[in-house]
């Protein structure tokens, strides 16, 4: 935990009269210049956690302030009642703006967005080799995404039993709209409402789970982008003839819907 | 500036002896009680920034660790300088993260993440009024982005020069493909970095100028969906008699490209 100078100084002031009443030896009192201001260095520690109790979590405050606040706030909620600080100290209510596919523009998932953004702070660092992990936990959770049944999280007292849909896609306005065609509810209905709370649990239970097993040296990559990809890549990727696009995320269900690929 | 209890306690302990030495009167002494642990809460302090200042330092930002680490580090970095604590508590490396539409997936623009996350962090709370604010600032920005020749920013000492699009997407690989085409340069060159540097600096621009707009009540939301894109959601948004289009974006870009609509 480290603190302002201006902190610093001001802690010193309001604690000298109880450290010493408290009886604290000179050689605890014997420091005299304050520690650096910022925050620690990524990665911050991470512990396991207890999956299925951060899913449950990530329900219920899905209900608060949405998917991007509940992925986030549920893991990190739980590693500030198990590590302290520096988790204490994250403003909570920050991930709210990736809600709805950020500002409720439909794009990036905000549980995808909050993983991503979890996943880098325990696992990821300004070194090259620890991003490289983080990034290659955060691609097989948006791979896990979009190629399962989802959601597959069910609260001890669900408010509507939950159709489960294979999304193809890491947006949200995508993901919400076949679950709508597939469910007949609305947009705005309670049970699409509870249909992203339970998706949310799913997000942060996933989530969870690859950390755990990062934790222990056991992650390994569990959903490869299709076959048909790996095939669009050989000649759009890096080092390919055209080299003009730049993702890792499965091209069909965008690309190529109603009218074919031209004659290579 | 709040600090955890054991960050509180230690720094109890190392504070003491310099406190009594320096003098420190009794009423300064006199508490008895740590302050609760966790950040300040949002919004936090926002003063006016130069905004050709932040954007020169998103360029180079971007050099270092990619475009949402570029423009939230040249923001909160112009901020820590200006303000102090909570921002000199800020882990910059932690947004590395959105980097390259997210971990490298070509998902949600990064600069435009960070913006998002920026904005609300500054203008946004745990208090739906401000919330409101944060999301209108934030989908002004992401219309903004999409519907505006970029990158507008040309650095004093450009590596090469850039060829502008307008990319009609908030997501990163539809805009990297786009100036591909334009530009006649593939997605790993030198000069597609340099582009991307530049798109970082035009957003740090762009989302200080609002935000200091914002800051003396002046905020107008300036870029508005287009009037195809408001026709498209008399049917599908909130409120129509389809509802089942969740996304404030416009939609003609990605949606019947080469096939027509249904016929109404």
């Amino acid at each position: 935990m480290q603190v302002s100078r201006r902190g610093w100084l001001k802690n010193a002031g309001v604690a000298c009269f109880g450290a010493a009443s408290g009886g604290l030896t000179a050689s605890l009192c014997g420091a005299s210049t304050p520690p650096a201001a910022g925050a620690p260095p990524l990665p911050w520690p991470y512990v396991k956690l207890d999956a299925d109790a951060v899913a449950a979590a990530a329900y219920e405050m899905h209900y608060k302030a949405g998917c991007c606040y509940a992925v986030s706030g549920s893991i990190i909620g739980e590693l500030a009642k198990k590590v302290g600080a520096p988790y204490t100290n994250w403003p909570m209510a920050l991930m709210t703006y990736g809600g709805a596919g950020v500002a409720g523009v439909g794009s990036l998932c905000g549980g995808l967005n909050a993983a991503a953004m979890v996943t880098f702070m325990v696992a990821g660092s300004d070194e090259k080799a620890k991003q490289g992990k983080a990034s290659e936990i955060t691609r097989d959770i948006f791979n896990w995404y979009s190629q399962t049944a989802l959601p597959d999280f069910r609260p001890a007292q669900p408010k509507f039993e939950n159709v489960k849909i294979v999304s193809r896609t890491n947006l949200c306005h995508i993901s919400v709209t076949k679950w709508c065609k597939a469910s007949k509810c609305k947009i705005s209905s309670k049970e699409r409402e509870e249909r992203c709370a339970c998706l949310s649990g799913s997000v942060a239970r996933h989530t969870v789970e690859l950390l755990n097993a990062h934790l222990v040296g056991a992650f390994k990559p569990a959903h490869p982008l299709s076959e048909e990809t790996q095939s669009c890549r050989k000649c759009h990727d890096k080092g390919s003839a055209r080299e003009d696009a730049r993702a890792q995320q499965d091209c069909a269900p965008c690309h190529f819907t109603k009218t074919p690929h031209p004659k290579l």
